[in-house]
């Protein structure tokens, strides 16, 4: 379902990429306006918007659909405008992380669906916007019971022209989902990093001594304040709500330490394996014959190519590939996922024919 | 420093890798002793024991360094039972993921020497040892004021002779830096998976909606519960401290949430920023260089293999490399680090001239 005409409000990086993204899936004009005017002239330039419009107003004349990709603290304002400003014939959506308050605020109109494409870009602004962003990517709808169902369908097309795989939700849902999925681990890195450069040990520094557990789970911390700060905020009920449950947790399990509680501690760990192996098969269809390769190798150009060029040749499937570097004397290591004992030994057989060392294990335990 | 007689205690996977790693490493002859006779029957199937003993006793007659490589719960006892049944000559160490107990149960003695390989390997028994676990890892040596430095320095010159890095650690604070580094992330990531796998929302599932934060978060949820019961429980102490410094934590940022204090998350991410860019600088040499790029790929042989040859071709040297898989039909992201604009850019361009599309940005935001 190709949108003609497209008005995007607020062209950084999302704004923008969503715009490069329609005009490489189909014949759209899009005009844009960002009260940030060197932010709208990056994005005609990226080539993301085709007319730079001086206003909202004059962004929204004659358009289909407004998306409107404005910081999470004034999404509420910028739709209530853009519904206000928007001929009727025009759809209105967001792209907002948090959708209760946005969908709120469109409480009543039939020509609003609230929208949250899940791309997890750290990156800000239309210098780095990029036709692929939304490739493979969730693209939460929330439709509000007003909802025009035409106008409805019309979104869902066009975000799936971009390349995203749309799912209906519940805006409150959405909210209470995304602050399990996403709030209450991106807290969490920041708690733990937080913790761990806090404290010295005798001399050693926790964060120097990290290990790849540590390293891991505080991937995401530090995240772009100016963006995070704002989806805390307008998620706080449902995140406090997380990490209230979170800390009732914790105390069960400092409990079950104090008390020396084998069996606490045996059932809670097979509760999590259990979880973590329900989250593989979202991936995986068979998470159970999961193996898991490793290999050092040493930091220096080719080593990578030589080593999936092998594999590739002997037309083995790889499900996860990851190099860590740990330093440029030191190497890096190597961890493959293949599924089947058999895949993993042949994988292992080749790279030791090549002269790496290879650990295999099953990755479910 | 070679060492030419070598016991064995424990044939498990520490224990059996550590025995192929030192026969690899130099001319040593190997006893192993292991109550399970299975166990010890593999290690010696898979080389990594020369000579299989029917005691401990028989096993230590003659051996220059002993490795007690028990579970967790059994080291103290082994321990012991090693220093009293082994020639005066012998020097014993272990390879438990504690230190304070087992140093503590060693105490007086100039003979031994605690140990503690950081390999992070989820598989278990001797068939999966590998001559290769210790390549590239830090190994901990926690000594005692008592301990001879003749014997120190055999240990040392032992453990780099695997491939690890020995580092040298009080026993105290072996555990508490292990606590934050290692036994903390581990709690966080059974907390979290068994959180979102405990909740439904409005008849969505959390986990099956899991972005890439809460993936990487509880990457090591679930892991081996009969290594991690003992390590937890013995370890209680310093974990139950990190877990309540973590709960004050909590609260503060449920306050902060409260009462809608921007400047206290402002602070607060900034913080975490600054500590990830820390840890980082561990790996790297100049994180803030750090450029991220992302591809999203079809989920095919051969795909991987021309990305890295044409990146190893024209010498593009990278840092991290990671693909995740999605799923057969959606394809995977691939994810890497490369050090510069300058050469993200002939990374970016190299690849979007294959036909990927290439979404850069800066790692530190």
């Amino acid at each position: 379902m190709a949108v003609r005409r497209l008005a995007i409000l607020g062209t950084g990086l999302i704004g923008a990429s969503v715009g490069l993204a329609a005009k490489r899936a189909g014949d759209t004009h899009v005009t844009g306006y960002d009260p940030d005017g060197e932010m709208l002239a990056t994005a005609v330039e990226r080539g993301a918007v085709d007319e730079a419009a001086p206003s909202l107003e004059a962004a929204l004349a004659g358009a289909e659909l407004a998306v409107v990709a404005a910081p999470v603290a004034q999404l509420t304002a910028q739709v209530a405008a853009a519904l206000q400003a928007a001929p009727e014939a025009c759809t209105v959506t967001d792209v907002g992380s948090t959708k209760e308050s946005v969908c709120a605020a469109a409480a009543g109109s039939p020509r609003f669906i609230g929208g949250h494409p899940v791309c997890g870009s750290e990156a800000r602004g239309a210098e780095h916007a990029s036709a692929n962003l939304f490739e493979g990517a969730t693209w939460f709808l929330a439709p509000l019971p007003e909802t025009d169902p035409e106008r409805y369908r019309l979104v869902h097309g066009f975000v799936s022209s971009l390349g995203a795989t749309p799912v209906a939700v519940d805006p409150r849902a959405h909210d209470r989902l995304v602050s399990l999925t996403s709030h209450l681990p991106h807290a969490l890195a920041n708690l733990l990093v937080n913790q761990a450069g806090a404290t010295r040990v005798d001399g050693h520094e926790p964060l120097a001594a990290a290990g790849g557990s540590l390293r891991d789970m505080t991937r995401v911390a530090g995240a772009n304040p100016r963006i995070w700060v704002d989806i805390f905020l307008d998620n706080a009920e449902e995140l406090r709500a997380a990490l209230a449950d979170h800390r009732r947790r914790v105390e069960q399990l400092e409990s079950a330490l104090d008390a020396g509680d084998a069996g606490f501690l045996a059932r809670w760990i097979a509760e999590a394996a259990g979880n973590r192996r329900r989250m593989l098969e979202q991936e995986f269809t068979e998470p159970g014959e999961l193996q898991r390769l490793r290999v050092h190798i040493p930091d220096r150009p080719g080593v990578l190519a030589g080593i999936t060029q092998a594999l590739g040749a002997e037309r083995i499937n790889i499900e996860d590939f990851e190099l860590r570097h740990f330093s440029p004397e030191r190497g890096g290591v190597l961890t493959m996922l293949v599924t089947g004992e058999g895949e993993a030994r042949r994988a292992g057989d080749l790279l030791e024919a090549q002269g790496y060392g290879v650990v295999i294990a099953p990755v479910m335990g």
